[in-house]
């Protein structure tokens, strides 16, 4: 299978590696902005074509992967529906996923059928550089995001090829998807960001950071992921994950309240729900 | 020299055994509530002897180590001040200095000038049981709280015992301390309890946290710690962990009216501020 991989970051060439490796896909024609990633890109090896837009990569696919930020998803949609071949597999790896669902229902028309959605949930969690890995997804989870217009060819495909990467497939429908992303990873991201932010508007901030052990190493640890990137997520999920922040609000505030008016043992009580229910995460 | 170990937890426990380790220590006397805990602690050999009160156990020992919960301490303080020898060195472990400070000056009158407040900054991430390690504190940082008052032998003493461990040891004052403890340590706490908390008020919060990745785990695993230790550090401290809070609040506020107003550029320029500081952090 010919695959066009459009953006040459870590997510997007990861992939393309891991299903070379694996056998599905022969050949890799790379797109990106700026020119200069597909050609490092093709350098090492990764692809061994670079487009001069994202139409001409898409032309000859049998597979397309959209592998740039959220916030760019339509715009690329409307640059590649005219050329993508009918029954070409469309898919991105973007954190958000009713957003890109529509837009190829308004979009790419009937070839919408062939696009599914999906988020691998593994990734650099550092901002900056990072070069694509064989084994990036190796035993990560991709969930898929199909609706009741998939083509059950398209999301076959979809499965057999993040399953090659070495990742476990799940379905989930882009709703549950986004709450439950929102939950877990957009909303922790955004208290990350706002604790680095507070912490920075003190003025005695480094010496404050000088004493940071294992506990702040761990729970800032996300603060440092890639902010063109999340702004673009915060956005987009908005309706999901600020109901999220007001609910944290609200137990934030009922611990204060504990705490100033001495109430020891029901503070213990309200910490201990939460740390029973961590521990017994899986 | 004797030690005398008040409180038989992981924390004491690994104190006990790295100094005997190091030969500085070579007999420990244990007292604890309940009492199986040293009687465990004498199986285990980390204690020669099993004192029936806190009072006899220090009545001899060079050095005692106060192991146990912050607001135990000045209730401690009072049981041992009498039996206590005039230059035995006292110390504890604390998460926070200014308050047993105080109770030190307040109870132990001369003898204060030989208690020496500490904090290792490492111990269990988890609630539960956690035996006791020679190599807990190894290359792990000890902070130190002398004041005006403390008497150099009893300084030097302390930090040779807590080096014997293999940690390294730092001076600060007590409130230089706990306004530090307060933003790298007890509000990162408070906010993960609270994210928890807020996950738990949720119908569906069994699915939201099935979708967990390596973001959620780090960021949620403080939580995870004992809910009985952490209601006195956030009760004690509270002085210096609501205004950072406070802080909190507020960058959480801008952070969502530039969500809420769609504006991607100032967003991501306050995301980047954080993620710059958090990639820069030793």
């Amino acid at each position: 299978m010919h695959l066009a991989l459009i953006g040459c970051g870590l997510m997007g060439g990861s992939f393309a590696l891991a299903t070379q490796h694996g056998g599905a896909v022969t050949h890799v024609t790379g797109y990106s902005i700026p020119h200069s990633s597909a050609q490092h890109f093709f350098e090492l090896g990764v692809i061994q074509q670079i487009a001069l837009s994202a139409a001409e990569a898409v032309a000859t696919a049998d597979v397309v992967m959209l592998a740039t930020p959220v916030a760019t998803l339509p715009h690329l949609l409307t640059d590649i529906a005219t050329a993508l071949k009918p029954q070409t597999l469309v898919m991105d790896v973007g954190s958000t996923k009713r957003s890109v669902q529509q837009a190829a229902v308004d979009i790419l028309g009937d070839k919408a059928h062939f696009f599914v959605p999906t988020h691998p949930i593994a990734g650099k969690e550092q901002a900056g550089h990072a070069e694509p890995r064989t084994h990036l997804y190796q035993n990560k989870t991709v969930i898929l995001c199909p609706n009741e217009q998939t083509h059950p060819k398209a999301l076959s495909l979809a499965h057999e090829l993040w399953q090659q990467t070495g990742a476990h497939t799940q379905e989930l429908n882009a709703l549950d998807h986004d709450r439950g992303l929102a939950a877990v990873s957009h909303l922790p991201h955004l208290l990350a960001f706002a604790y680095m932010d507070a912490l920075l508007a003190q003025t005695d901030h480094q010496q404050l950071l000088a004493l940071g052990g294992p506990g702040f190493r761990d729970f800032s640890r996300i603060a440092g992921c890639e902010a063109s990137i999340w702004k673009d997520i915060l956005i987009d999920n908005q309706d999901q994950i600020l109901p999220l922040l007001q609910a944290v609000r609200q137990s934030t505030l009922e611990l204060e309240l504990l705490i100033t008016k001495n109430q020891p043992k029901k503070l213990e009580s309200v910490l201990n729900q939460a740390s029973q229910a961590r521990i017994n995460w899986p």
